[in-house]
Order: structure tokens, then C-alpha cells, then sequence
């Protein structure tokens, strides 16, 4: 629904605002390689008003055009001539061992690797230090290697201007950074060239935040689905050889999902309930909590989005029973068992206002998580305050749980007390993903008690209890108004 | 589905560009407290190349590893030493006065209040000036209140950059003001210490721009609810005994739901047709709007996207009827009657083009509401040029709420016509909602009349009635093309 | 769902970081006119802390309180006195000859064009041209006028902040970008005033990277619908005297939607495997791809998100296919032939996976497609690293294509075996909508081989076929370890 708004012609006369005060002083600088990336730096580099000479092994065979006009396309030794202080290294670091023969030439001059790592390296040194090993006279830097030959043709409104960059050497550094900034991006100092490691593997990462919230809510489906398998297909088939395979691609997947979400909604609410209870039986805030809690405590958005994915797919699933062929079955067949027996199906007002309250339960709960999962996008976030967010992410947050637990109670019913629910000693699924929700929200709600909330307030202002800081209590004896 | 992009290590060693340049002259800054707010500063402070001292009430309770490494601690004499000449306040302003004794080694110090309003003291002098008080030898400044410690601890690339600064002193602005940008935040300059009232009251805001309308949106749900009640269960009830309470809890919210959706969505293209009106009649588009206008014409974007939220929650609840126990109740009882009577149900033509041309508008204004409202999201919006905005808000706006009043009337039918319509005098609820909005459509239909689209047209390039402006007539006898 | 930050009273006295260190060397700047964009832009400049004066053809008619205090209202030729260096046309470019009388005063100043283009002089010299034309002895500078006064007033940290600047006036440039950069927007340089026609005509693009895939699809839709209407309505009446008029409104439209949503995902990644096959045909990437393929390749975002809008509205129209009139009779009449037949309607295994099978796929296909989408926003796209930029839209892409698939030929079942699925010779609709996606699916699976993607990946990391480049293999021979 977006477009971009960068059309080859734009992007390469475009120029970046800070290239401007640069004028004639603007140094060379060459790429040595002929691939996507270099193109792309190249036309960048241009943009921003750098002179620029592209290094090839083979000039000739680059077709005219490929690079902008004001490109110098030279073969490898003529690009690193004199003029030029400043090498972005644009080829395979396999391929740096080919130009051994430049030592010399480039000695003295800083070497930009922009490589990435690859999974084969993970163990040996970075290639930023190898190349560093190869050229020990040259000024190695890192950088670049996060960015995209996309980024870098669509310029900087476009895309993360973060460009993270490490050097052992302060003027190599000092260098890049002051170009990286001409060409309009965000230069992050990330330290000396051990750093090197980590900022080759960042574009190698695949939502490390991601990975926790996802398995735990995959195990959770795994295990409700293979619960409701044995509760209501295998066990029967086995017992009374009831055939009910046909349920396996929709009605238990419809089951499973209600509860992952609910029990992920309540992991999104129990973190930082603990926590709460920590400092409370602590008396104090200034202790660090655990390391597992922290990290749980930054999963919390991760599995929220999750629990709204689940809650939105049962939705969906729920939406589109009328349609199933089985429906009509149903209908048809209890139609003409009513026909057969000579009456009305007769009037259920109970059966109305559960049916009614359960799905308008479940509706409300689905558009408050909906409206929290939009608050999560950045930009949105970003234009509420704190306490805007505290309200979207805490009130509506807890409304959404109790809607759900709602929307479980009403439709569950009075079923969950009658014998018959718990079919081979097993209770219905839904029951027990009731039960961490309605723990986490009873939690919360003595957490609202007069006098542990004060406690918790006061905890949370920088107060502690006696036997943490004996220090602190005197303080408090210097009254508390203006004096 | 967004990731924070944020380790621990990397949030410590991250050093926005801008700190480079500052290299050796870097200021010492202290941090006096060492709550959450202090910890977070620390880190970000560190990170930006600056070298920091915590002065905490009792330094041995500090545990280690809260603060980076490079950060010194101290007792709280001891931090405001000689080398320091910025100061972070981060203590609650109630403790304010126990630094007393700290006066005179304050003095001539930048003292930075990042202290959040209370409700308590809305009517008192603010914590700045309060402090500015307390140390009238210091140099006050307001500032960083605003910033979460979540979004000091994450970096500028995530959440809001602005930081609200004002102070009396130009010397201890300009420090701050240095500090922020090193840090990587965008400060502005809000005048002089008297503003830090509405800097420390702006976290406490709690969606300004919303109450108006969700306020409004409520009192037109709770009007057809209630007028939907007293029509359809109340007032039968009490004449014929006729017992449909049970419609309560869903059937009467839908039909409020899409009645709220097409009133609020008419109230959203209303101003700008009374403004063009308005323009129209004065002859001229340089006198200002009554301030209620002007106040209704920033608030329609609010609701327009609550008039999508309605019509949303009204499309899912539509969606969910053929769920409900009462549908199956109705479907099995036709088709019993339908046996009894001893004939198929007729074909009905026109009850199927009805039926199917209303769904067919509904589904299709929902969806234009849709793309309006993915517009509203600020990154998205932002990629759209000025014509192209328009033609989102104003052209699909349109097409938005004809689509809904084709749907309201395809459903109404030709029922408005029948007298059983009418039961206790009281016309359809359907049919209250669909006035405003013919009235909005047929008033902007005669602004597309030749004669009165010219007419604004130039009005709205700066044209002006006689009775205006005859300075201007006179300019208006040059001829109007190249000389 | 995102609210405005900006007060007035906030905007007027927010003065962004920039503008400070400028203190009394600010320059005065004078505006010419007192439409929306002067009052804007004057707003702006004073939070920008520079003074401002506006020159009106009639000051004594300006309404006070419609500019902020600080700025001076003069008439025009007051406006342009001696201290102004810089002057911007804020008025409409037909009345710039009105000001041939100002052409001494204005001699050796910076004037900035700020105009529109109109549809109407697209042929003749761009404003600027003109603007330069009649006023020889001044510095011309065009830009400003992507701006709207909507971003004037609320401020750099809402909408783009990107400012095109063009000039043959070196000086007068650099005068306007430091201004640009002071009121805290992104200056661009776009060169010379021949770039003028460009920026202007920008404020009037609508959407140019949608128009190709807007109409493609709706092309695809007409054919299917108009395919649809031939096989299944027209030609059964003139066969058959059979009306299935009814079937337009609806059935037809949710038969055609899913058909364009299917081929539309497959266009979405027929180009990307063309591309790949052309590098494996020629044996290298250095050579250009045609520019249809280009431009193909640019579009790819915009297919898919019409995809996904197609197979959204198809999901909607589904679900509303149980509310339909016609649902209704059906089931009614179902019901009354079982009942006249005397038997239950019989267990149907088959058709009871079949339709939970295909309505899984559908669900599945469309949520992963939602995700696609999601990413599509800029911020969210924004925190993806490449890697997971492609893991989303390449693998979850092709994830949601087979998906897809799986929902028609489930959907089909075997009915394209039957003779009779064939009326008229023409094959139903899905089975040629399932061609084109069944292609591209089998094509990727063939670069999945080893032996094709081992030879693509060399290719595209640089490598090039014997006939291609002689040389390159020469260097090939160097080991490719370190020495």
C-alpha cells in the first residue's frame, strides 16, 4: 500500500543536504569490484558528491551503463592510485587473497570490508581481521555490510540508516564515519575490529527475538492439539470405535487455537505480575531480577503478538464453520429429525443468551487485542507517551484477558460440572487453559488492594524496607515539603 | 511482528555518531539518584562517549552490574565535585529538598530537572521552578521528562527523539541542548522556565485529540441502543407482553453499531462542506472559522477511524449471526413449517438481489474504510504526496459513505414505505441514521455544480468578493497572463 | 488510530534544535502573499527562530491573530526593503507579473518559487522559469512546494521531510538549504532550474508505481467476470432459457476475486524466476535485464498487495455467503426434499475433508499473506535485516502461493476429470487460474535442484561463464585460501 518513491533517474542525481558543504574538497574514493553492491555504492557515492573510481578485474567486459556517468572505471591497480585514501573492499572475502599484489599500493590507505559472514566462518576469525592479517600497513574498517544494495540505491529515506563500523585505527574510523554520514546515514561506533565479528553476523541474524515467543507457542498448540486428539478422537476410537478422524483439519485445530492464545495472553500479563511480587516480598527495587525473568519481561510484546495471531486465525476458523459442508449435514438432518418427531424444535432462551453473550464476548476481546497489536506498530507506539502506552498496553491489555476468559467461561457454561465433561478422567481443553488467565487476573487484582498497592507505589519511588538500606531511612526523617 | 533491535551489550557499547567529533573536551556529567530513570541515563550517557558519575543516599546497596562499568559512584557529595558542571536531578521532586546541603556545591551548576507532573501539584509552582528555588545559585533547566527510560536505554532509533527543554538561563540551555543532540535526541526550545508546567505536564496527557470524539461516538451508540430498546423490546413488552429481551446482548448492538458507523463518517465529511459553504458566503477565504469549526476540522481523522472501528465491529458481529443458536433454532423451525404447510419455500428473485446487493455494499465500503485507514498510519501517510492524500481522504471518503448509504438502503428496502414500519410512531432506527448522511452527499454534489465549483475554486486561490476587498479588485486589473 | 502531537500554541512556540546556535545572525525573510501556505510557512519559520516579514496586497483586510505576533505585515513594497536577502513567493504564479514594480527591490535578492505545477502548463517554461524571467537580476531558487502547509504547521516530526531544491544560482541555493536545513527539513539538491518542470510537476504524481499493477489487475478481473458471465449465465439462458441473472451481483464476483488474487501472487514471483533463468541462460549478472523486466521487478510489492486485497475481499465475500437470502431457501428446501424422500441426508466422509481440507488452506493462505503485508509497511519492513527481509517475502511468499494452490485443487477436487465441468468446452474458471501459479511453483522447485542452484548461486556470487569473461577466469587460478 506504500510506493516508493524513487524513480533510477531521482536516485541518481539526488544529493543528500551534507554533501553540499563539502564542495572541491571532496575526496576519491574507489571500489574495488564490479557486483551488485559495488553498483549500487557507487551510485550512492555519486549522489552524495564523492568522486569515485570502481576497481575491476575485468574492465571491458562491464556494460556501459551499468555504472552512473560519473563513475572512472579502471582496472584494479589504476584504481587504487594515489589520489584515492579511501578502498571499499566490494568483492567475496574469498577473493581478497587475489589482490596480494596491491600491498604496496594500498598501504597507508583505509580499507572498508563490507562483507557479511557466512554460516562456514563462524568459527575462525572475521574477514574484517583477515583482511586486516592480509594488509597490516592499510587502516581496516568494518561497515556497511548491514546495508542493502536497495538501501543504498534508494537513498536514506528509505530503509535503516544505521551503519555500524569498527576499527582499530581512530583515523581510519574518523574517515568513515565522516562519509558515511555525507552519504546520509546514521554512523554507529561499535568499537576495535574484535567487534568485527558480532557486525558481520547481525545481518546473518533471523528474529533472535522472535525465536522463544514462537516455540513456546508452538508447544503449547503441539500439546493442546495432542491433548484434544486423545480426549476426543483417539481414546472414543479405541473405547467405542467412534470414527472421528474428520475432525483432525479443522475442528481440532479450531479448539487448540483458543487455548494457546489465552494461556499466551496470560504469559504476556505473568512476568510482570512476578516481578511485582518480587519487589514487594523484597522491599526493594534495586536488586536486579533474574535473568530468565528479564528476558521474559522482553518477550512480552513478541507473545502478545503471537496470542493475537492465534485469537485472530480462531476467528477466522470460527467464521467459517457455517460454511462447512458438515454444517449443512447437521442442519439439514436435525430439520428432519424434528419433522420426524411432529414438533418445533422448542424455544432455548438459555442456549440464545449463552450463544449471544459467548460470541460477543469473544468479538470484543478479538478488537481490543486488535487495537493493542496496532499500538505495537513503531510508529504508532512512538507518537504515544508513556502513560498513553501504559494505558493501551496495561488497561486494554487486561480488558482483552478478562473479555477472553470471558468468552471461555460463558462458552464452556455450566458444562465444565457435569460428569460427562471429563470424558476418560481427561477435563475439556478449554478448561485448562482457563486456569493460568484466571490466576494471573486474581493476581493482579490483589495487587490492586489498598494496602499492597501503596507498598508496591512507594517500592517502585525508590523506597526500601528497613533491613535493605539503613542509609535510606535516615534521609526520610528530613520533612517532605519545601522548607 | 517487530523486533527490538536492542541487546544488553549492544545498547552499552553503542556510540551515536555524534559523540565522536567531541573526542577529549567530553563534559563530566552527574546523575544524582539511582532509581530506574538514573540507570537508564547512565547507560545512554556512557554510550554516548560522556563520562558519568552516580551520586546515590547510600552507595553500598547499589548492586553491581546495574550501572555500565564506566560509571563512577560516589555518595552524593562527593559526584557534584568540581570537574562536574551538568547535573541530572533524577530523584523525585519531593526529595528535592533533602539535597539542601548541597547548595553551595551546586552553585553555578547546570541543574537538569527530568522530573513528570503529578496531579497533586496542578495548581502549584512547577518542580523546576520549585527547584530553581531551592538552588537559586544553579542554573535550571527543564528537559528529558518526556523520554522513557525504555527509549534511553534502546537508542534513538527506536520511539520519539524530541526533547522539550526550557530554561531562564541561555548558558544552561545551550549545555543541555549540546548534551541532547550527543545523545542523539532532537531538543527544542520551549522558552523560558514558566513553560516547564506544560513540559512536565505533557506525559501525563492521555489522548487529547480522542476524547472529543470517542465521547461523541459513544453518545450516538448509547442513543440507538437505547432508542433501538425502548422501540423494539421496551414498548412491546409493555403493549403486547411480547418477551425480546434476549436481543440485548447482540442484535441490538448490531443494529447500533452500523447506525453509529454511518452517522460518525457523515460527521466526518461535515465540516469541510460547512467550511466550503461558509467560504462560499463570505465571498472570501481570509476570515478565520469559528473556533468549534476549526476544532471539528482537526478532529476528523479520530473519527473517521472510529467510524471504521464500528463499521469493523459491525462487519465481524454481522459475520458471526449464522453462529448463533437462534439462527439454528429459526432455520430448523422454517424448514418445519415448510413440511407442514406441505410446500417448498418459493423462489424469491427479489429477496435474493436484495439480500446479495447489500452484503456485495456493505463488504465494499468496508473495504475502502479499510484503505482509509491504513492511511491514517503515519509512515504510510507519509509516502503520499499532497494530491495523492487527497484523493485517498476525500475521493474514497466518498465513495466510502455513498457505498454505506447504498448498503443501508438496499437494506431498508421499500420498508420505510410500509405504516408497520412506524410501530409507536417510531421510524426505524436505519432510517435515523441514513439522514445526516444524504444530507452531507447531496450538499456536496451542489458544490460540484459548474457555478459553484468555479466560483470556490477561486475563492480558494486567494479571490475575494467586492464587498471584501477593493484594494485587491484594483490589483486585479493587471492583466493576468505574461506581459 | 494516531494523534496529532502538535498543538497550536506548541507549534507556534517550538523552535526546532537548529535554530538555536543561528542566535542574532538570523537573517529576516520576507513572504509575498498571505494565503495558507504564507500563514504556514510563516508559522514555521518564527518557531525557527528567524524574523519574518509578510507583504500583502491588502494588510489592512488580514484578520489579526491569523499570523503569529512576532511577524511584521507591511505592504508589499515595504515587505521587500533593504535588510531582506530572502524572499518567497507565496502567491499564485498567474500574479507574478503583478509584481514588475518590485523588480528594482527585488535585484540581487533570493527569491524562492514555492508554486505548484498546474495541469495547464505542462508544455510552456516550468513557474521558476518564468519567475526567473521576469525578474533577471534575481537568484532564482525553486523549492518547497512538496511541502503542504499541513507539515508547515505541525512541525519536521510529521511527514516527509524531504525539500527538492533546484537553481542556477549557487549562492541562492546554498542561502535556501541552510534555511531548509534550519526549519529542520531535508534539503535535496536537484541541480540546475531545468529541474523545476520535475519538482513541480512531483505535489501532481497519483500513485505512478500503482498504475501498472491497478490496471493489470483489474484487467484479470474483467476477464475472469467476464469469462464467469459467459460460461455459467449467458450461455446457459440462450441454451437453456436457464436465469441465473442472480448470480452477477455476488457469486460471480466472489468466483473471479480469488481467480485475480491467485494469478496476481504468481505474477509476483514469475518475474524474480525469469530473472534467474535469464542469469543461468547467459552465464552471468553482469549483464542489464531488459527494462519491461525491470520495471516488472519494481512492481512486485505493489502485485502483491493487490493479491492480498483480492484474496481478503474473496475471504469477506465467503464468509458472508451464510447471510445470504439465497443460503437460506436452499437449506429450507434441502431439508423439506429429505423429508419428502423419507431418509436422513447420508454421512458424506469425503465431502466432509474435502471442505474442511480447502477452507484450511484458505485461512492458512490468507494469514500468511496478512504477514507479507505487514512487513510491506515501511517501519515494520524497516527493522528487518535482509536476510529476514527475504526469509519473509521470498519463503513466506512462496509458502502462501502453495497454500494457495492447495485451497483451489481442494476446492476443485476432481471435478476438472468430469466431462460435464467442461459446458460448453470451456474449462471452469479456477482451473485457469491455477495454470499460471502451478508454472511458477514447478519452475522454482527445478531451481531447487542441486546442480542448477549450485551453477546460480556462483553466477550471482560473481562468476562468470568461459565465453563471458576470459579474464576473470585467469584470476580464478590464485588459491582461494589464505596464502
Amino acid at each position: 500500500m506504500v510506493e516508493d518513491m524513487t524513480t533510477p533517474l531521482l536516485s541518481d542525481s539526488e544529493a543528500p543536504a551534507d554533501a553540499l558543504p563539502v564542495g572541491l574538497t571532496s575526496p576519491t574514493v574507489a571500489i574495488l569490484g564490479s557486483g551488485d553492491f559495488s553498483r549500487s555504492l557507487a551510485v550512492r557515492l555519486v549522489a552524495s558528491g564523492v568522486q569515485v573510481v570502481v576497481g575491476s578485474r575485468c574492465v571491458n567486459r562491464i556494460p556501459s551503463g551499468l555504472f552512473p556517468e560519473a563513475v572512472e572505471l579502471r582496472n584494479q591497480e589504476g584504481a587504487v592510485s594515489q589520489e584515492v585514501c579511501l578502498v571499499f573492499m566490494a568483492l567475496f572475502p574469498e577473493h581478497y587473497c587475489s589482490l596480494l599484489g596491491l600491498q604496496s599500493a594500498l598501504a597507508g590507505k583505509v580499507l572498508v570490508d563490507v562483507s557479511n559472514g557466512t554460516e562456514m566462518n563462524i568459527h575462525g576469525p572475521s574477514n574484517a581481521e583477515r583482511l586486516a592479517d592480509l594488509f597490516p600497513d592499510s587502516l581496516v574498517v568494518k561497515g556497511f555490510n548491514t546495508v542493502s544494495t536497495w538501501e543504498l540505491q534508494t537513498g536514506a529515506h528509505d530503509g535503516s540508516r544505521q551503519v555500524m563500523i569498527c576499527s582499530n585505527s581512530t583515523e581510519g574510523k574518523k574517515k568513515v564515519v565522516q562519509l558515511a554520514r555525507q552519504m546520509g546515514f546514521h554512523p554507529v561506533d561499535m568499537g576495535g575490529l574484535s567487534a568485527a565479528r558480532e557486525i558481520e553476523v547481525a545481518p546473518l541474524r533471523l528474529f533472535p527475538s522472535w525465536s522463544g515467543p514462537v516455540v513456546i507457542t508452538f508447544l503449547l498448540f503441539l500439546f493442546f492439539y495432542g491433548y484434544g486428539f486423545l480426549r476426543g478422537i483417539l481414546l472414543p476410537f479405541l473405547a467405542q470405535g467412534h470414527n472421528a478422524f474428520y475432525r483432525l483439519a479443522l475442528d481440532l485445530v479450531n479448539e487448540s487455537l483458543p487455548a494457546v492464545a489465552l494461556v499466551t495472553l496470560a504469559l504476556v500479563y505473568f512476568p510482570g505480575l512476578f516481578a511485582a511480587w518480587l519487589q514487594l516480598w523484597r522491599g526493594t527495587k534495586y536488586r536486579r531480577f533474574p535473568s530468565w525473568l528479564d528476558n521474559w519481561l522482553q518477550r512480552r510484546k513478541q507473545l502478545g503478538l503471537l496470542s493475537f495471531l492465534c485469537a485472530a486465525l480462531h476467528g477466522v476458523y470460527s467464521l467459517c464453520l457455517p460454511l462447512r459442508r458438515i454444517t449443512l449435514l447437521r442442519l439439514v438432518n436435525t430439520a428432519y429429525k424434528q419433522v420426524k418427531a411432529g414438533t418445533e424444535e422448542p424455544w432455548d432462551e438459555l442456549g440464545v443468551w449463552r450463544s449471544d453473550l459467548y460470541i460477543s464476548c469473544g468479538v470484543l476481546g478479538l478488537g481490543v487485542l486488535s487495537l493493542l497489536a496496532i499500538t505495537s506498530l513503531p510508529t504508532v507506539g512512538n507518537t504515544l507517551n508513556w502513560r498513553e502506552f501504559t494505558f493501551v498496553q496495561s488497561g486494554l491489555g487486561y480488558i482483552a484477558l478478562t473479555l477472553s476468559i470471558m468468552h471461555t467461561l460463558f462458552f464452556g457454561w455450566d458444562f465444565a460440572f457435569h460428569i460427562e465433561a471429563y470424558s476418560f478422567y481427561m477435563p475439556p481443553s478449554y478448561l485448562l487453559a482457563v486456569v493460568l488467565p484466571c490466576i494471573v487476573l486474581v493476581s493482579r487484582c490483589f495487587l490492586l488492594l489498598p494496602c499492597i498497592f501503596t507498598r508496591l507505589t512507594r517500592i517502585r519511588r525508590g523506597w526500601e524496607s528497613k533491613r535493605n538500606c539503613p542509609v535510606l531511612q535516615h534521609h526520610h526523617v528530613v520533612p517532605n515539603g519545601i522548607p
